[in-house]
């Protein structure tokens, strides 16, 4: 049964998501040493910080050639930071939130892997004839941005890994080894966690965030803003402001306006856990430490290998 | 791994799920019949009707050990069902929408296998608190009745093994038997499956509605109604007086009395796809045919032993 370290150059078929406010240099290094793919979160960074970021990744591993950007596609200078990040010889490049086709073939050109993040069959299909190397499929128990058709990951994967032929990678609901496993039995030929790296000791992710996912329960997060663009939210009070305002049938001018006053930075990154926008996924109600990278990665191995039957059946 | 097999009569450890309209008699018998957990759903069926079904499926069976009724606890004559039941030999029995209190402690008495549903790790344990013998756990993708925190099968049923030590049975998106070993690999220790269940050629779900699995995409559900109870819907023409309703902000009272009209019946029964409801899973959209249950089973069992790595090793 292949697996994504035929495609990329890690000792387990393991992403740590690049996410806004906590995957920076520190975080991606320790998820390379460990050795899977470091991925550095774009979405939140001018290009001066993501080359600061990636500056500080790159001394900070012997493994350089694990290291990868996610590039969210809505915001402006994308083009931009992927240069930066080309100049610095990263040659893995995750895509999301935006046609594949924008920057797939040009960065194929200059010999770059290229994944893109998809919720549903029809775009995985789309990003495969774009050129892209395989995909991140994402279901809806999934932190932050997030589908409209609301699939989830047990009914996703086998529908995405069914309509394209280039390799599958889980993402949304992953919090431990048998989440891992159970991904794989799906047809996945990796997975992308995202809400369990966030409460590591490298994760960027303030103190007061960090702690936040130790004390939640399984209702803890909600899919709100669906008329502007979906996305799982933490359940504070800078949730309730969201629900009360969609409650009241709200415009979508209203919400946006709401949401744009640099809350995701203040609390994810300050640590402001009532004002701040807290994005985060179901499965942070099953975390319940902090450990250091490397700790996470090897229990993570361990976890998966208990989770399956050593005989190979089930039943 | 233990499996369910060692609590139930069954050769392996998938149960057909009861469900309204399309679970009578014939589908359970032919489940029975092929070695799994045959559910009679009671939901829809007043007390003769029950009698009735019972009937011709234990006269279609040579396992009638292996007939089960699910009694939804929000409906009146729950009591005449389950008593009906037992008087017929009836020994194994689902509950759901209720509390795991009301009958378990008097069905345990008859010597009763007890099984509640759940779609949340608090009730799980007040199950098996209140004496329960597993619990079926059902996440967010499931069709019909639905819990109010959105947790997806992926996430809920690591919560749920984790927090009770009777078995888990997985429920809600599993449609192949990837899906079942990735339910397994979780900690579950079998399975219920209902949508693929529907698109067989014994259940009674009207032709129509078959039909309409077969041709659904993965954007064809989505859960409504969520304040009256959250329930999984087709997406048809109902589904769109629905959901007009709810974005004019409906009150319960004008929603509940759209639903009040049969309309269950009128679709899933009497193939009315435009004015019925139709309550199916999100994994309607992996459904593509219609086989006799016996060649499911099968189907499933290969699928789900294909789906492990025969080393017991995926990385």
């Amino acid at each position: 049964m292949k697996n994504i370290c035929s495609l990329l150059p890690i000792e387990y078929p393991i992403i740590q998501a690049g996410m806004v406010w906590v995957s920076g240099g520190k975080l991606a290094a320790a998820a390379a040493n460990a050795g899977i793919l470091g991925v550095i979160g774009a979405g939140s960074m001018k290009p001066e910080l993501l080359e600061e970021h990636l500056k500080k990744a790159i001394a900070l591993t012997n493994h350089p050639e694990r290291l990868a950007v996610n590039v969210p596609l809505l915001y402006e200078k994308t083009k931009e930071q992927i240069e930066i990040s080309l100049k610095l010889g990263i040659k893995i490049f995750i895509t999301s939130a935006g046609s594949p086709k924008t920057y797939t073939s040009w960065l194929k050109d200059q010999g770059c892997i290229v994944i893109h993040v998809t919720s549903s069959p029809e775009l995985a299909q789309k990003c495969e004839a774009a050129g892209c190397d395989a995909v991140i499929a994402e279901g809806f128990e999934a932190g932050g941005h997030n589908g409209r058709d609301e699939i989830t990951t047990m009914v996703l994967i086998p529908q995405v890994v069914d309509a394209v032929k280039i390799p599958v990678i889980a993402a949304g609901g992953l919090g431990d080894g048998r989440a891992i496993a159970a991904a794989m039995c799906l047809g996945a030929q990796g997975v992308q966690l995202g809400t369990r790296f966030v409460a590591t000791q490298e994760s960027s992710a303030h103190e007061n965030f960090k702690e936040a996912i130790l004390k939640s329960t399984p209702g803890s997060t909600m899919l709100m803003m669906k008329s502007v663009v979906p996305v799982r939210l933490f359940k504070n009070k800078f949730y309730e402001d969201v629900r009360r305002l969609e409650e009241s049938g709200a415009t979508r001018d209203e919400l946006i306006k709401l949401l744009g006053h640099g809350r995701a930075k203040k609390g994810m990154l300050e640590g402001d856990m009532e004002e701040g926008e807290i994005e985060i996924g179901q499965v942070s109600a099953l975390v319940k430490d902090i450990p250091t990278v490397k700790e996470l990665v090897e229990r993570l191995i361990t976890e998966q290998r208990q989770a399956l039957p050593p005989t190979g059946r089930f039943f």
